[in-house]
């Protein structure tokens, strides 16, 4: 029994009665849940196939015009825990996008940061304040909150990605602005790199024109070239038996302002992975959510103890605090965001390592 | 009509239920709710009256034990657009907390940031990590995550004042930590100064055991004495045509940490407002939402038109982009909180000042 | 024998003349003194006696009238070891400053960032960019860089203090911008305490109107009542048991912006160190120079293994890397400034503290 | 004539004769040279000429040996304004080093800060802290203070490069420390690309073992390759109309620390600047000193309105606030040096850009 909580009594009821009429709502009923412990997310750790994704990408593509009004054909994905809104997790938005052959979605902008991820075709642009920047697999692409940003095919054949952004929690606590622009994009130029990489894709070169720092990347394609080489050179430095890797087996690397060297953006963090076949991570977790996209090779997540197989195309989220855990049957490479840029600028992140042994 | 919704049909129909089945759910359906042009929060501008407030704390005082478990007599204020959860806005917590002559509330502590106002009374001192703290009446108290509290009445009298937290910004985004300390306070010492005080209320002199930044205040009360001669001085120096006001006849500080000079904790801010009776502030909009509690004196708040009048003890919430504007009837002493340091830290934050002219 | 350093012949002696007529000059051959094992500074530990200081100041009251021109009446402390530069280190001016009876040292403004330390008198005012500040005993003033500033002596008493500025650093890094103000002080009048003070001197409280981050402190003077009840706090506490002194029975603050928490000016660090009687410090070696001056109490400095005796008003430097330990003989108050800012500005700070036992 | 200065006597020779007895020197003699208007560097404007310098340096190979003690055959530049010190600046030491066929200067390690720059030749590997370096024409090298490092010709060819340290800051203000290490590099592998390059040179990534921000760059080489592309991209994309270059015809680069986008190490700045043929640049003045090396090209510099012609490898300074502008006669391409991340965390920095009309 509870001794703290009051007595059930005809003044109880009325003074509760009382509370509603004046839009009050005691601590004390309700404190074990509002105040867990740790972390009990709403969220469930998901795992959404690539192979159920594209094909109801592609129906919509049959099904559903693309333009002025609905914006995207964009098809968020919606944790089994949040009762069908189409949130990754309480911070995080991730959608499947879907642009057809010749096919154009107009440019807006929106205080929301977004991103793209490609995991295979090529053949869009996408124009972010007016720098057209070419899409391809691999790519991780930028658009930091308030540019205009719009998309063409200029392929006979569709394209696929996932979008990328803060939408619940922009949503949720009142933080978004939204424009209008162009109904087409306002550069149909297909330039091999946007003038941003031109600028600023120069390792450890910085243009005496871009000098003051930015809030955002001034980068908007990182190209799967580069990453796949950072990963490539970790892992040789490591069989040179120098410290290089994250963990034994495990190269990866931050997408990084390269003007702050900070996160890419004020609420996303975004990251790749490469785990040796074989390799098993360490249980972790984290406060926080964090969305994954396997890019490349066969493998499994664990969380909360239960095992997913995975395959290319395949996304999941872990939401906080759940544990987790990879394992690499082949060279796994795995594309990862979170809200972790949120949880470290409010003070509230948080890891534990967890034992690995049974 | 929207030209980008699809036409209604059976295939479209399978579609939609297939992205069910599959924990899917389309953008193009939700855009306008998802991203608006502006912030369009449910949560609704309102007053409590302390006049309402004070009498249902007092018969909680009566009726609900304070102890482990509820752990405080504590009343959120419920805005009328949340559907009755505890929430005075989407991010912050406000609420009456009401302790009884003798009383003791038990020790715990929670990553959740808090921290207590009090407009009226004194005998109680709030236990922050060992290091008794009187409260007083416009005394400002902070609990800032993690930290060991609990409070003890020490006079004959019963004492409310009101708490400030984060719980529904660490509810929703799943970070909360929560831990019991000592059933009792670890210390029933009542000094007139608390140990944090006496180390660092000395203007612009830093201990030299000190040197490392916290991430929150080490000053766990900002005495009225103080606060009351820092306004008191800015308008002694807007008469002698020195500029020291935030606007005029409006003088204003904020509460800061002395190891930074920002913001208090990590997501709240807080701030003590003083208005000369008859002025008007321009009307305003800001992006994240703020509680005012009104300390002394009469006046009015304009909250999208609405004309509210205010008294002592008066609390109100302005939502994200409300516009609002304060009238002084006569001298008129606020204090404010807010979720600003998460809109600027994050980047979110937004200002319009609307022109005051009819 | 060096077995770097080439033989002698025509050739060699050729080599050297052409370097010579070329503006050239070998590294070979001065390295061990360019490039020493750890900082081996031309300046040299010394103790200047406020009992030679103040006559000699007192004389030159009759004898060197001030006004522009010369503008100050300022004798500096001349390191022995720097050949007769009016520099107390490589980087730090001090001199002993006399104005005599209703005397005016007329408005300049300067790059070098300045300041006053008051260790006997009161009767004059220094009027900092049009804020008159009142110089009492105990007191800290500041003139950072570029404020125009004048001094004047209301009384029938001549006064002295001493001035601590950054000239040698801006001398010789050539940085030094200098500039005429009103031959008077632009404001006459002898407020208890000055505008800056009375805007920023409430702890942990800013002002909105003061809502950016100012290079150096926005506080004119730091008034020994406040420095004095810190240093006092401090030493209570640690009598209660609780953490709050630099070392034992050795209370110590640091002047600070309290836009910042950080250093008051960005060459110059100011602080106040308490010793119970009987303390004996550590020894230490820090990188970079201090000066300190005895405010009250009797005790000694050991420097470089030289114990000096120390009485009020006394004034030593300890040069870059020289050993040193304090020891006080009755309660011992001093006053220390240090170019420490620039050594970890640019990361060049290092300190190591020496086995006490000898 | 000065009214604030004394009228000689006897007194007042007496009063002098007991300052510099007792080591005081008033500032009333000599203010207008210690605190001048605006910085009077000692320090001239000049040009070596690589025609000079080169020769110089290969007769050093000849009869000076290379080896412990001596260190390096490394002839400093010495500003014909500084009394025959090796100081190109009162802050900076510039210096060509020789290295012949297969020798090696030994390892040691300084807190000074070092770089070296490349303006031709190859052969040579300098070894950082155990990790093999390759020095090739157009890289910038460097070695962060306290880093180990030694230097070793592979070649039966000799090499020279230029070196840049704050050895004359260092030395003035009594902050360097030295440690030999190996009398040999620690690893004579000669490969391609350094181990920093390999972790840390792909364009906005950041490898996750390396979160942690470093005073100084990890990155041991900026290659030619990577500077070249970056000059050539700013002025490709002002010819299609887009803002890229540092003024018209103007591309320049900073070198940076990619864990924090700013200066490469804490005293040093490094740029690499490129003119198209016929440009002229403003005429600036700066606080603090600046060194450039001609890397390919013909234009000239004017400096203090004298006009010097320049060509390959030739070096000048500019002392602090002297004028100054480039003029390129072909496509002029330059490296440059300087103390300027002195200037700004100390706040010292001032630039003022001169009308350019005659």
């Amino acid at each position: 029994m509870d001794m703290s909580q009051p007595e059930d009594s005809a003044e109880l009821r009325a003074l509760y009665q009382a509370f509603r009429q004046n839009h009050l709502n005691p601590l004390w009923t309700q404190i074990g849940d509002l105040m867990p412990v740790h972390p009990k997310p709403k969220a469930v750790a998901h795992v959404w196939k690539w192979a159920d994704l594209y094909p109801l990408a592609q129906q919509s593509g049959e099904l559903v015009p693309v333009g002025r009004g609905g914006e995207r054909r964009a098809i968020g994905l919606a944790n089994p825990g949040l009762g069908g809104e189409a949130y990754i997790s309480p911070t995080l938005w991730c959608a499947i996008q879907y642009l057809g052959a010749k096919e154009t979605a107009p440019e807006h902008r929106h205080a929301q940061n977004a991103f793209r991820f490609v995991v295979e075709g090529e053949g869009v642009w996408t124009v972010v304040n007016g720098d057209p920047v070419r899409m391809s697999r691999g790519d991780f692409l930028l658009t930091p909150g308030w540019n205009f940003h719009g998309h063409h095919n200029e392929t006979d054949q569709p394209m696929a990605w996932i979008d990328g952004l803060d939408i619940p929690f922009s949503y949720q606590n009142d933080v978004g602005f939204f424009e209008y622009g162009s109904d087409r994009v306002t550069d149909y130029a297909t330039p091999e790199f946007s003038r941003g990489e031109r600028l600023w894709c120069h390792p450890g070169l910085r243009p005496l024109s871009g000098l003051e720092n930015s809030v955002s990347s001034p980068i908007g394609a990182y190209r799967w070239d580069y990453t796949d080489r950072a990963l490539t050179e970790q892992l040789l430095l490591e069989e040179e038996g120098q410290p290089a890797t994250y963990a034994q087996g495990h190269a990866a690397i931050r997408y990084v302002n390269p003007t702050t060297g900070g996160d890419v953006m004020p609420t996303i963090r975004a990251e790749f992975h490469r785990l040796r076949a074989g390799v098993e991570t360490a249980t972790r977790r984290e406060v926080g959510s964090t969305v994954f996209q396997v890019f490349e090779g066969h493998g499994a997540v664990v969380m909360n103890g239960e095992r997913k197989t995975l395959e290319k195309g395949d996304i999941f989220v872990i939401p906080s605090w759940v544990p987790w855990a990879l394992e690499a049957e082949t060279q796994f490479d795995l594309f990862r965001f979170s809200d972790a840029p949120i949880m470290e600028r409010l003070n509230f992140a948080r890891t534990l390592i967890e034992d690995t042994a049974a």
